[in-house]
């Protein structure tokens, strides 16, 4: 199996030899929040709904125009983004430079893998609350459908190399690879990676090879 | 010359293949400023000298007690270590994080680097001063001797990959080797680059080609 899948890799990449692979515009996600519509009315008042302020780049995701202040032993960030829509269970991510400020260490996870992760207070104009286990740090990755992910001869769950010739050029090794139908191809990193290799938003990456 | 390079090179790493090299011990830079004596006395008063507090890893290089707040259009920084002993010029040195939020936008340079940089204000308890071109974000860089140089196969002023087995592996490029008789074995980074690598302060690092 794993003969024939490094096989059919390097017939993909032949083919693509004279046709080369699209670039992989990098998405910088700031400190941000994701909200159970339970968390969002006890922080914003009842029956309260998110009002979108701009799209992201993944279909049917907004920044929304709400902030609210993030705290921990520390020291608080105030104005931090609430993303939209709301979600299943509520969601803080922010950057190892972040962690430090307010004194709290998350760990290093894929979206929705909170399990152990950190407490946070989230404070809101109509209510604060803390939120146990709900704090990490985004582990990069890509999101791509299946048929980009055909292309770039790589399948969901697999952890590839990805740089972009940016100012302070770093190769991120581990970069998970995420694929759905309605993924739109977007490379996924902090601000902590982003200001590492002077990287901005839009910036194309590529894939190097497997992690 | 280039070809004698790459034999000597080739020679040595194959000499060494029994005997693994070194590794070089990872030294996070937070922000931190080196002040000329006239800035020193301008901003903690005349006759001022700065008290040592804890000894850096390069040998007569300490932070001092001493701190200072810097400030920018957007925002103020307080508590940033000023290191000792004091140099011929002052010198600024933060990371893009802190950049962006003091509003100033320094470049990537090698320590000393300084014309073109950025402007930064920098307050102290007997006076404040705007330092004219005097920010930079620092180049990452390992520092080195001669002979740890030959072990390695690099030469001053070479720029090599260099990475960590840290939780978030990156492949630093274009990191500088800076060769003095004085120097102690030392891998330079800013808080950006290890928190993106998940690098602490002693983690060992390894030079695994030229960039």
């Amino acid at each position: 199996m794993e003969t024939i899948e490094k096989i059919t890799s390097e017939v993909i990449a032949r083919l693509n030899a004279g046709n080369p692979l699209p670039g992989i515009p990098a998405g910088v996600s700031n400190r941000h929040i994701h909200l159970s519509q339970e968390d969002l009315e006890s922080l914003f008042g009842k029956g309260f709904s998110l009002t979108e302020m701009k799209p992201l780049g993944q279909p049917g995701q907004y920044a929304a125009k709400e902030t609210l202040c993030i705290a921990g032993p520390k020291g608080a960030i105030p104005g931090v983004r609430v993303l939209g829509p709301v979600r299943k269970e509520s969601q803080v991510e922010i950057s190892r430079t972040d962690a430090y400020q307010l004194g709290v260490n998350p760990p290093v996870r894929l979206s929705g893998d909170l399990a152990g992760s950190a407490d946070i207070c989230v404070i809101g104009p109509a209510g604060m609350l803390v939120l146990k286990s709900k704090a990490i740090i985004a582990q990069r990755h890509i999101h791509m459908t299946p048929e980009e992910a055909r292309l770039f001869g790589v399948s969901d769950g697999d952890l590839v190399d990805v740089t972009c010739d940016s100012e302070r050029k770093c190769v991120f090794s581990g970069t998970l690879i995420r694929s759905t139908s309605t993924s739109a191809l977007e490379f996924h990193i902090d601000t902590d990676e982003a200001n590492a290799a002077g990287i901005k938003n839009g910036m194309l990456a590529r894939i190097e090879g497997r992690s």
